[in-house]
């Protein structure tokens, strides 16, 4: 570390809320929040927070950045949800990463003090929220980038199963409505 | 915590790796990726983490996901860089955040090894990595949402000040390149 590295932050997270989903386990969750679409969602941010959100409301869609508390450990190679063979899970949106850091684009329906209301939802209720960022398609959209494989993705699933959790033995898999 | 959380991966961060860029303080740091086109950096993945960057090549851009390590403490209220009146931190990309997590699209230009090359960056040299995931346009573009205040930005602002840094005094503010 240099001398203008003294002033650093150290690397140490606070959870600043809690989003609440209809998904109470990985199997049957859409996997990305396009998937999710009309689906939708409370982020209960925590009440020290609620003046970060003033502004908020006019903005379409909105980051959220969490932390996937129930994905197994690590892997450095997967077999993704929409593929059928292994690849690096960099090159994957994959949850079992080194941070497990989730980040999805959902759309902002309206704010209630320090709740927000969202739709186009794909986390586990309960998921620790990090945080929040406006979603600003000057710096966000790039609709026309190449891919790699997903651009032709060897497998069309859209809802997560159990490769990547372990789910409680017994537990209903799915509430039928998906 | 319910009986189901007990197999919880603990809020704990490692980092995975260090960006090199050309930009030792925030002072003329462009803002946001979009701002920093054409310049180039390096993301150096530690050795452990090079296997899950197989598959990445086909991708034209990447997000990074890194820790803002040099910012000063969470403010609930900014001036952000791109405006003229206070607004609600969560409804800005302003750098001082609860969590200091901040997320970049770069262009992916090669990966060598352990390596990537990149371009339009907008980091500090030397900032911690905590993840690499492919950009994805069917999960990630969204070109046509609304974005607030940043529709009409009261300010053009393209690069940093030190507003939301400690400066080391006496240090240079800028190569004069930008």
């Amino acid at each position: 570390m240099s001398a203008r590295r003294e002033n650093s932050r150290p690397v140490s997270i606070r959870v600043v809320g809690t989003i609440r989903t209809p998904f109470p386990q990985a199997s049957g969750t859409p996997i990305q929040a396009v998937y999710g679409e009309g689906i939708e969602a409370r982020v209960v941010v925590d009440e020290e927070y609620s003046p970060a959100l003033d502004d908020i409301d006019g903005f379409d869609r909105i980051w959220l950045i969490y932390w996937m508390d129930r994905v197994e450990a690590f892997r450095p190679k997967v077999i993704p949800y929409r593929d059928i063979r292994e690849r690096g899970l960099f090159a994957t949106r994959s949850p079992t990463r080194p941070n497990p850091i989730g980040m999805s684009v959902v759309r902002l329906l309206r704010r209630e003090g320090n709740v927000l209301h969202v739709a186009d939802i794909d986390t586990l209720d309960g998921t620790p929220l990090l945080d929040i960022k406006p979603y600003v398609p000057e710096f966000d959209a790039h609709p026309g980038s190449r891919a790699g494989w997903l651009d032709a993705p060897g497998m069309d699933r859209r809802h997560a199963d159990a490769r990547f959790h372990a789910e409680v033995p017994g537990e209903p898999e799915d509430d039928g409505t998906r």
